[in-house]
């Protein structure tokens, strides 16, 4: 064992980015550990009586459950807060007397009584100014000496990433040089967040897979992003390439990972408004309705190709019923791996 | 002691009617050595770190807590999730893109993640179509390994009902051949579901009580619940018998059970409509503001009769604050028994 | 060590002065007994398996998530119960079918259930009739056997007193004589209730000190209030004065504790109306907006006089950042008290 509990308390966890790929093995490791000893019905008291508050702005279901049941599991307990039952954490500039706080006191309070902070904020949340969710993240990261959590914010969404290639560390024990399709695909709402497919991104082409990343013109990542994968391909023998051709990039995957996302192209800070461009996006998602996940598609994939969603999906959109229920489908598998990989994360820096 | 911790795992609990009497019977053993112990002081942590999902569609002060608390009571937490807090679980059809996530997905995803899945779901979440609030349980069960319990839905309310048959037991010991009186009452409010007092006929009846059940004209249940009734006194002993006159129902009861419920004829899908006529409900209340549980119909009753209520009650409409309060009733033991009925559930069953 | 775990129980929490300085002392000592074994990593669970039902007509984030991590960290739990997930606790006269529920019941049923209730509630909620709100905590103590603790009513806020003395004796471990300044001071919002002035005077002059009640003209306190600070001052060394001049009053403080509140005379019952004068209050409130605690202030008071808060405070209004997050200013370390002063309590009354 290359682990220990508490090994990294007091970190953050904001981005995969920020942590080292030794790190993020070792906590990797530590979830693998727990889910074992979770499937033989062993209880680990990890975190003991300690508390994680969680600050949703936005709905959940697998974050929310993943998060609560997990500090449970480890002996915890986690707080369900939503922004109207406190008092609105703001930044500064933001601040409404008797409705909002700000962060820094927020999170100074917090500090004295449990052992970390995890918020979940985009869209009309932040504003629907691109990178402002982080800031609300960083914010609290500045002011608390516990440890900030990003339950995904408008860039990242950390713990997904590190379920997503926990699952495909379980299928695939050594994904170095395999294909990683992380595509676009149809729906028709089109508020639909970058922090899914940036976080598959940047935490495959950090494990060295041959990631290819494919959407229709204007859809593409934030160039900060690609710069990222494009210098983990670099450093960890992998390679990064980008595509406009969803059969094509499919030829061969051993994974695919179909989801939504809007374009930065339409939404502010790149847009000059204070709300996305619904009309324009509806009209831009609207020509590409074909981008759906049929088994057809599918076939062009490596026959075992494992089939990835971080849910929900929008079934008859994003993915037809034949292949999100078909055998190449680990979607509830990379769901159940919400709940280890955060615990194994937790333990190590709670 | 006849049961074990785990002895019926990953059994469903939607109807007490699905089980058998036998196996009811070591719920109750299982609840009353768990209350036993909790007087005492005793804790026991049959369910240690395990989690409970509980989905509120409606409200609840007696469900809502008593599986709570009982979940701590177990060693265990249960998490309360409103539907407009996760993506809203959605039948097949009523899906609608970002807002809600089909029941078979999300029942699959909570699998992974903790120990059972508890839902409250009736009225017009359940589009006011009586069956449908049970069909969401149904789709549940169908997709989850878990076992999924009931809180209450349009058709059934099997926890109140094992609530019910204890709190009697506690009381009557043999409560075989012993007349059970479920009797209407009126409200000014007419959004009234059928669960109790059906659920509370067929646990009574399977108990081989004498069950009466008394409704004005209109107001009878459904016609699958009487047929088990009828069947239920056929094998274990005791009668079942159809009453439209109060006072006459009442005359040597040892228990009574009177509450307020609405008209399956006014109420889809029998009504041909989109909603219950709201306004023929009214009428056919109002035309039986007599029915109210008093002194005077208690006295009829046995002199030790026991007065039973699910709460919360209307005062002075079902039931006068003189019987309520007084000597007979046993409402606030039958509200505690909630949780000692539903802790022996789920530690058969978890 | 002077107390047990246990040695109130079923004691309820209303107002600090229903309590003896005795009895409040051994709540303070077990609250610095647990904070110091909190700061030290050692878990107690006093409270293991326990449950404590918070009942939130208002927003909240110091007292829920201390209260919630504070049950966790005792090895219990809190439920967080707004009241339009349960029926409505309601006053006789103001119940509403199926939407309401008397408290008696209300209270009667969570008496089986776990091991004290916990209500917040003041403003709207209480119909914006001062002392409506404390009538509710009133009414829950009358009928429950379990503890009730005020989590802030319209009249009082005794957690938040404990913490400001357990804070304060802290710094100033004989306080007996030491000049505490209670402060009117401006902001925008007008909705601002009494409770923590009440409170903190109340507590302050128990202990001895020297209070200086300071507002503009048309601020004063609850008359009752006001008795019960002399009493207070005349029976326990102290004194207590009322001022009408900030400058002044702040001259050789050692604790102040600036912060608003708005006029009983434009509030009912004394306004006779339905709802506070609002515009009254704008008018009363913006005549006074030098009511500000700046370092110009606080250079008047003592050189290393404490700055308290009970927060959020309203930053740039009541308080500049300057001397918020200045070397006087305790504002973090009371927040966390609250935290150690409540787990104090609760193990003693629980």
């Amino acid at each position: 064992m290359t682990w220990k509990v508490g090994e990294f308390k007091g970190r953050d966890f904001l981005n995969t980015q920020d942590w080292s790929r030794e790190d993020l093995e070792k906590v990797l490791e530590c979830a693998m550990d727990i889910k074992k000893k979770y499937k033989a019905g062993q209880t680990v008291d990890y975190l003991k009586d300690k508390t994680l508050f969680m600050i949703f702005f936005n709905r959940s279901l697998r974050t929310r459950n993943s998060f609560e049941a997990g500090m449970t599991q480890l002996g915890g307990h986690a707080h369900f807060l939503s922004p109207q039952d406190i008092y609105t954490p703001a930044l500064p500039g933001d601040e409404e007397a008797y409705t909002t706080e700000r962060i820094a006191d927020v999170a100074r309070v917090l500090n004295e009584m449990g052992n970390a902070i995890a918020i979940r904020i985009y869209g009309k949340y932040a504003k629907y100014v691109y990178g402002r969710g982080n800031l609300v993240n960083q914010e609290f990261a500045k002011w608390a000496k516990i440890p900030i959590i990003n339950m995904e914010d408008d860039v990242y969404h950390p713990c997904q990433g590190m379920a997503d290639i926990m699952t495909i560390k379980e299928k695939i024990p050594k994904p170095q040089g395999k294909k990683f399709v992380m595509s676009w695909a149809y729906t028709p709402s089109t508020e639909k967040p970058m922090a899914v497919p940036q976080s598959a991104s940047m935490i495959t082409s950090m494990f060295g897979m041959d990631v290819v990343q494919v959407q229709p013109k204007g859809f593409d990542l934030d160039p900060k992003i690609i710069k990222i994968c494009k210098e983990n391909a670099d450093r960890y023998g992998g390679s990064f390439e980008i595509s406009y051709d969803m059969k094509s990039a499919f030829e061969g995957a051993d994974v695919v990972y179909p989801k939504s996302w809007w374009s930065l192209d339409l939404v502010p800070p790149k847009l000059n408004a204070k709300e996305p461009d619904w009309n324009g996006l509806k009209t831009l998602f609207d020509k590409n309705k074909s981008w759906i996940c049929d088994q057809a598609l599918m076939d062009r994939a490596k026959k075992d190709a494992l089939y990835m969603h971080c849910l929900p999906a929008d079934r008859g959109f994003e993915v037809t019923d034949e292949v999100m229920d078909g055998p190449n489908s680990v979607v509830f598998q990379q769901a159940g791996n919400r709940l280890h990989a955060q615990k194994g994360m937790m333990a190590l820096i709670m």
